[in-house]
């Protein structure tokens, strides 16, 4: 990364300008035009700069895509989930002990790494999270181009794995994290495999998004989390 | 459809093969050259048949693939379940009360819709369907097709959706009518919607085959069971 080099303010700037220039670039041709038909040269003609610019910084389109998506969902990210921890965490935590104060919580949300918010409720915190993912799935900034990166990673298995990996699997472990939390404080079954269970409410929401499959609002994923952690069968 | 209309032996026959060579023709090409260069001309081509046998039967290339895949799908589900209802059905069914024989669970299986056997179990019902799809989605014929047609129902939201309708929308059905009877039968809560329901264990496994985000195999599914009928939460 060319900011990991000592460089005057002036060109950091100026590197910063082309990096945002060649983001945007990427993403719109790829919503334009899909995923094969966009090519380094279409992304650096797009973006204003030479090639070279582009080479010197990635090594291959799949590259520039997957960081001009992490851009793009870091940003949505930053936007959403923090408005809702706002309005609904605290009145989730009103009436129970040792719940941590707003401010702790909004300062880890908001943080390089978005987590998961840690009430001490794990279905109102995954009710929460699931919420704000609703939120971004309907956001169209957000929704063509993953709509075509997923696409390609469908058919593309090697930028499909590199999709998961470097964006997918990150966010995962995100609620691993969370699971791992709620067994200790013994509100999810010791016996359970959080790399699996997380998938019971995440993978639901996936495929109706990627698939069509049904209709994405708050009653469905907040209904998703009351059977994931309840169960099917009668208690 | 050719078949309905009362024709001599050898023009049904003809139509039979011309039919089978259009299909084949329509799943090879999308494999090779992906959903958006298919063409109902390009079929016609490899099929051996006039561009017009095609327009007489289907009105778009969409509903050649459709129909195409449908078919593929009847003869992958014919192949793989039954040989696991043989295996493994009888086993699930041993020492319970009111379990149907071999042969009434068989019939209904090899019947024009495949079904998910009623033993009265629904976890070993559900187990082994699960698995039976596992083997399924693992299957090399059916896999690049699908995931061809998959792909591009991500972004071309006309055909995702009439792919859902005709072919996933159906299967999934067959999880509402096991999930109400388990209802009936008192081992599902009252409360919850089938249709969501399913997707606690269907989703997961449909996006680790989408977008490579884990492992497939029998434990997995297993797990995915177990996790949505006793729910995370300790009891």
């Amino acid at each position: 990364m060319a900011s990991n080099n000592p460089t005057p303010p002036d060109s950091t700037r100026r590197s910063e300008r082309s990096r945002r220039a060649i983001y945007d670039a990427a993403i719109s041709l790829v919503v334009e035009i899909g995923y094969p038909r966009t090519t380094i040269e279409g992304i650096a003609a797009r973006a204003g700069v030479g090639k070279q610019t582009i080479y010197r910084w990635w090594g291959s389109k799949a590259e520039v895509l997957l960081e001009a998506f992490l851009d793009l969902s870091e940003q949505a990210a930053r936007a959403v989930p923090r408005e809702h921890e706002d309005r609904e965490g605290r009145e989730g935590c009103e009436d129970r002990e040792g719940c941590e104060d707003g401010e702790a919580r909004a300062g880890r949300a908001g943080g390089e790494s978005q987590g998961i918010p840690d009430t001490g409720d794990l279905a109102a915190d995954l009710r929460l999270v699931l919420r704000a993912t609703v939120d971004e799935l309907h956001d169209p900034k957000f929704e063509a181009p993953s709509r075509a990166l997923a696409a390609e990673g469908v058919v593309n298995e090697e930028l499909g794995r590199r999709f998961v990996a470097k964006l997918l699997e990150p966010q995962l472990q995100l609620y691993v994290d969370r699971l791992r939390s709620a067994q200790e404080a013994g509100q999810v079954r010791p016996d359970i495999d959080p790399r699996i269970a997380l998938e019971l409410f995440v993978s639901p929401l996936a495929q109706r998004w990627l698939q069509y499959t049904g209709p994405i609002t708050y009653e469905y994923t907040d209904a998703l989390v009351d059977y994931a952690l309840n169960g099917l069968s009668p208690r």
